[in-house]
């Protein structure tokens, strides 16, 4: 591994130096990802699959396209960023997903499942155009395959008249055990085959391959013929009329090799389909893949990662006040795609497994699932992450809005999410959701909030969002009496009340507590502010709009973009309501539109001011420009 | 037809009378698109389908969903709305849509495709778990089918352990020609099969069909073995693990009839697939499916439809200055989803049909084709709907607005959108997109600065969206010498300044003909009101925060939701640059977040405000407020 510096050295090792390269990047691997954490198990299993790529492809021109792209390590590793790791996800390092911006070898910012197939098909089309004969590579999970996104790609991958290879990473497991259609048709294909059979599949396509002036169909025809077993894995991608060629062993660096140098000759799009093994070398995750997906730090020396410290998350809160509440209505439903412990749901599922749904990474599927089960009588609630969940903004909008239906969406990873990075944060729900008729939003500023949105939204006729951040809950000195307060329909709550008050900060959802100390460093310097929960984001306290219409210097806080955000929404009502020039001025407080790069979660906020300090120090030059003539 | 006053009354009838009754719902349909306009094609085809579905199923308790839902006109007429059709699409009458407020037998209202078969999931599996026993059927068409969100609802149809039919009604045709696999697929088998072939095929599911006790597994064994012809069609559904059964004849209403029957008594979901033919019994529509889609009023006894008169619209606009801006750079390149007729393509195909590319009713994967492409090096346009594209929103940010490329979005149909209602119009992008890092958002105000704007767009090195109405463009009078300025990034156009103005009203995009009919009034009391052009939605050109600074009154106009509108984007920049009260009050005219009802787009315009009239009466109303203690 000392002698890899790029793609370039790669070629010049032999299969056996290349097999012991694949050891030494997989224990680097684990002792990198267990000392700051990151994707374990993804990692691992696709080792072989990035040192034969990189042997054959020259990706300084030809194009490496990761799908979801959480198993890029091994391909950074070998593109020079081997050094970065120990920084890996941290403010001063590098991503753990693609970027292009950390090197040439990396095409796509991405994080989100399904599109490398349809990103491939745009590069292979504008390669064509432009009479450039670089060759393309989408790597694609037996996960994401089952995205609508990934589905269109295929429907549409006909109009590439080119080389275009998809190796199909079967390792059979999704985040979460899928149960959809294609996850049990790839089973029973492997299932079907036996090791030899895989060995004598490898064989058989080398053999056959078409070489020029053959044409493909004869060649697979022929594939097919001297192996039994292949037929019934064709079969699928044979109705969309996309040569199959597969299964094979994606762990076998040679036979690797020479596959992708056979079909790197073709000239138009073929799939490959690898077996891969996730966590592959490492008993723990191998045994639990799920468990290490996304890790924390862990000891390697034990076989069970070590579990983080036991706070209280949103996420668990949001886990066991579903549970309480589906005990007293068994209307209640939890459906998820691919996320059931991301969520909190795994509880749940244990507890009542008919009642749950995960359809597995299709967020459009999971929300009309739910438009149905509230048309037929029954309260679903639907876990996604905030930045998921915009995969279903026409679903949301269409099937649940625009019918009044009430479905509960709870959003988990809203705002910043520390070091998973921008694909990741979910800054825009509030927006997007706010703009929906007979949308309601809420955001708890604590766990206990949390239950009590929880069981407001169940008993609402018609949609509820509810945001809460990756996240532990607040320390108990936030958890104020205030938080038992039963919600009601747009009701905010004044935390603290100060006479005299001459600023009013608002908060939306946990940041309260930067907005109680915010108040605190105020009071210090003799400046009297009041801190309202605003608990609901639509429709808004029209009496959070007469603080503003008396004079007040206000100050809205959230833990989302500034654009359309909660503070946005504050402002549209007093417009409405007001009609006249405000008496107090107005500052909001969220995340800028820009990139917030990978970093610890409260090193972010404070990066974009959504911090005590921050909101303190605006409070303090906003009365000095109101006093100013 | 006279006799039928609801499903009832259907069950009533023998086969010869529903052959006949057919033939009078055909014309009554032509008879009414003809005078009013609206669906054709696709309503004329389902005539037979729907007939034999009210006859089998009681859709009082049953659920019927039609996917689209724009095919549904045959359903309303035989369940007591034929009065209706008078008014269909107008004010006082009922949509062209499904609606639930209109009717029990409506589900959900709906106007986008895909949705069909996973809502009908949702459906089943809430009545499976309330014991209920109604039957569940989805019609979805051959395009719809292809849609991501419908394969997301075939791979998770495992799910459902009851009855749910889906009825694919193959119509071989989409809105546009689809090039895709799946369409390829479709076609391929029904080229295989004559008429007599479908007979046969109907008379062994019959004859085959499983009765209780029997495994469905057998019954289709039986039923491949009795017909050659079947195998290649069930490939792609077998695969998915999905009972298959067809092709039929989906215009003989007998044996549809015996088929549904047969079908209805399964315990698990299956799938029928039905040849229709689009325009059915109307010649003109035979035809040329494509052009009787959706249409105006036209005369029956030509057999070419009456062409509106030749109005020139921002569709037309677009189309006329992309053809001319793709003369000058071969880079550009087309993109669509099934929509190249609606979007104004038509002509960029004919001249450049191998740089436009149409991928179906997808628009996920048109976003992600368009950033391969640019990555490649091109400049690609995408044409697709306000109101549709928000299916690519998770696409829009992260593999264009995340990566910063030069992806141009053309935005048709924003804003209101007449005679489709609610489901089509597009009153949400400003919002969305404008969240995103690096989205730079225009609308032009008349057809002159569309094509500025693209031409703007496409040297502009990042992803640009542009917006624009339904709609004429302004009558000349309104086609100012200000529109001819060539576009510069975030740069406004004072259209109108007036000497001693106490208002300002700043127009997004083709209301500035509103906005400039309101000054005019204004000036008739003598109150003096600057007009800006605003162009940019992002960034917001700060000359606008100055005119508020300045103590103006001023008023947003924006032909979209006032909720994350252009006029909040304008308050936003406010607040972050003064920190101060502002001077002067602001309005943000727009639509409110609630349902527009199809109506005439003009009427929609006046209901919500958006409208001179309106907007005088407001700054008459603001000037009052502020001269008040």
């Amino acid at each position: 591994m000392e002698q890899v510096s790029g793609p370039d050295d790669l070629k010049k090792l032999t299969v056996g130096q290349l097999k012991v390269l694949a050891e030494e990047i997989r224990q680097f691997i684990v002792e990198s990802v267990s000392r700051g954490g990151g994707h374990l198990a993804s990692n691992l299993g696709v080792v072989e699959l990035t040192l034969s790529l990189h042997y054959v492809f020259d990706f300084k021109s030809d194009k490496l396209l990761w799908d979801v792209g959480h198993q890029c390590y091994a391909h950074k590793i070998v593109t020079g960023r081997k050094e970065q790791f120990a920084h890996l996800r941290k403010a001063d390092g590098i991503s753990g997903f693609p970027d292009p911006s950390e090197s040439i070898y990396d095409q796509f910012v991405v994080g989100h499942a399904g599109t490398a197939i349809t990103t491939a098909i745009g590069i292979a089309l504008g390669q064509d155009r432009l009479g450039r004969k670089d060759r393309v590579v989408a790597v694609v999970g037996d996960a994401s395959i089952v995205n609508g996104v990934s589905f269109e790609g295929l429907n549409s991958l006909g109009l590439v008249k080119r080389q275009l290879l998809i190796v199909l990473n079967d390792n059979s497991m999704a985040i979460d055990a899928t149960q959809g259609a294609v996850a049990k048709y790839f089973s029973k294909v492997r299932l079907s085959q036996t090791y030899e059979d895989l060995r004598k599949t490898t064989r058989s396509i080398l053999e056959h391959m078409p070489v020029i002036g053959k044409s493909v169909e004869e060649a697979i025809e022929r594939i097919k013929k001297s192996i039994r077993m292949a037929l019934p894995a064709s079969q699928m991608f044979e109705s969309l009329n996309i040569p199959y060629f597969g299964p094979v062993d994606g762990h076998d660096v040679g036979s690797l090799i020479q596959l992708f140098k056979a079909l790197s000759h073709l000239n138009h799009p073929a799939i490959l389909h690898i077996y891969t093994k996730k966590g592959k070398g490492f008993v723990p995750a191998e045994k639990d893949g799920r468990r290490y997906h996304s890790t924390g730090p862990f000891k390697i020396n034990g076989d069970v990662a070590g579990v983080d410290a036991e706070r209280k998350s949103f996420t668990r809160m949001f886990g066991e006040s579903l549970v309480k509440l589906a005990e007293k209505d068994e209307r209640v439903i939890a459906i998820t795609s691919a996320m059931c412990d991301g969520t909190g749901l795994g509880e749940f599922r244990r507890r009542f497994g008919d009642r749950f749904y995960d359809v597995g990474i299709a967020e459009s599927a999971a929300v009309d699932i739910a438009a149905g089960l509230a048309k037929a009588g029954l309260k679903p609630v639907v876990a996604i992450y905030s930045t998921f969940l915009q995969r279903s903004f026409d679903q949301i909008l269409q099937e649940v809005a625009l019918q009044n239906l009430p479905v509960v969406f709870c959003l988990d990873r809203a705002g910043l999410v520390g070091s998973d990075g921008p694909t990741h944060h979910g800054l825009m729900d509030i927006g997007f959701l706010r703009m929906m008729p007979n949308m309601v939003l809420i955001s708890p500023a604590d766990g206990v909030e949390l239950g009590g949105a929880l069981e407001f939204a169940l008993q609402h006729d018609g949609p509820v969002a509810i945001r809460y951040p990756k996240d532990v809950v607040p320390e108990p000195k936030y958890v104020r009496a205030a938080s038992a307060k039963p919600f009601r329909l747009g009701e905010s709550v004044f935390v603290k009340k100060h006479k005299n008050s001459v600023v009013a900060i608002v908060s939306y959802g946990s940041v309260l507590k930067e907005a109680l100390e915010a108040a605190r460093l105020l009071a210090r310097d003799g400046i009297g502010a009041d801190v309202v929960n605003a608990r609901f984001a639509a429709p808004i306290d029209e009496k959070i709009v007469s603080l503003l219409a008396a004079g007040k210097c206000m100050i809205t806080v959230e833990d989302h973009g500034v654009a359309c955000g909660f503070g946005a929404a504050v402002m549209e009502v007093a417009a409405a309501t007001l009609k006249r020039p405000l008496e107090g001025p107005i500052s909001l407080v969220g995340v800028p539109r820009s990139l917030v790069k990978h970093d610890l979660r409260p090193r972010q906020l404070m990066k974009v001011g959504v911090n005590a300090d921050k909101i303190a120090e605006l409070a303090r030059e906003m009365l000095r420009l109101a006093q100013s003539p």
